[in-house]
């Protein structure tokens, strides 16, 4: 059974506000699976989304104390069916010239892009849910993967207002 | 002059490791600009990539401070000519079907992707460095931005070894 949470977290920019939102959850010992912070349609708050595991007990104690924190504006939890979900892995992979043609293919179907190359290796961006990404990876795994970094999982609710 | 850096940590997935990290930058003032962390090729470490505004001697500092704590199993500052930057945002804009194909022209141009659509908006994935979604972002403002979420910067090394 996936007991996989995404909660998506607004809040303001003040200093510190990552550290005390992650406190929160180190503090009770939850564990943060994937964790991304960046930049919204507001200079001044930022949307942090946070994949956590655990039952539905876990979920509400932790949505009560986020709730606590002053930085907090809002907390929505991300449902499958009424979001989207994107993450973004760089993943670097062994090729020379007789494997490169057939890796590029690989990639053209995952709809991913080749954003550097070099003699022994090329570095392939590619977007979609945790998912088409593991399924991507574990096609390379055949030719030798060097390195892997991945943001964590984003997501924006499909409703409008 | 720009004075943002970006520090690539890579760190054990031990209990509270984000809690401690980034209380580290909070406790001594430090601003970060985005923060992303995800899985890598060793399923026991995650990659903390984060952008951090400061002049050399904040950026010494930190990374001293980062060496001291046993999570932390490398640290390598991504320069802009050694390194590839990306960032995936979804962007919410306001579409009908009067305007919705000149946005998917500039989608297309951007070499974004259109991943949701309803009567009134539809939702672009975006990637790219922050100047490009930047650009995209501020073209899509005369349609009328809904929501924006951001993950932060990725970045890979071009070195291989």
């Amino acid at each position: 059974m996936n007991n996989k949470h995404v909660l998506s977290v607004l809040v303001e920019n003040n200093p510190g506000v990552l550290s005390r939102v992650s406190g929160l959850f180190s503090r009770r010992g939850y564990n943060i699976d994937s964790f991304s912070a960046g930049g919204t349609e507001n200079e001044n708050l930022t949307r942090m989304t946070i994949v956590l595991e655990g039952d539905n007990h876990v979920l509400e104690q932790i949505q009560k104390q986020l709730k606590k924190l002053v930085d907090v504006v809002e907390i929505v939890e991300m449902k499958p069916h009424k979001a989207v979900f994107r993450e973004l892995a760089l993943i670097k992979v062994k090729a020379d010239k007789s494997t490169r043609a057939s890796i590029i293919e690989v990639v053209d179907i995952f709809r991913g892009k080749v954003i550097d190359i070099a003699n022994n290796h090329l570095t392939v961006e590619m977007t979609g849910d945790s998912e088409k990404i593991l399924a991507f990876i574990e096609m390379m795994e055949v030719h030798g993967i060097i390195e892997i970094v991945r943001t964590g999982i984003t997501a924006l609710g499909r409703w409008s207002d």
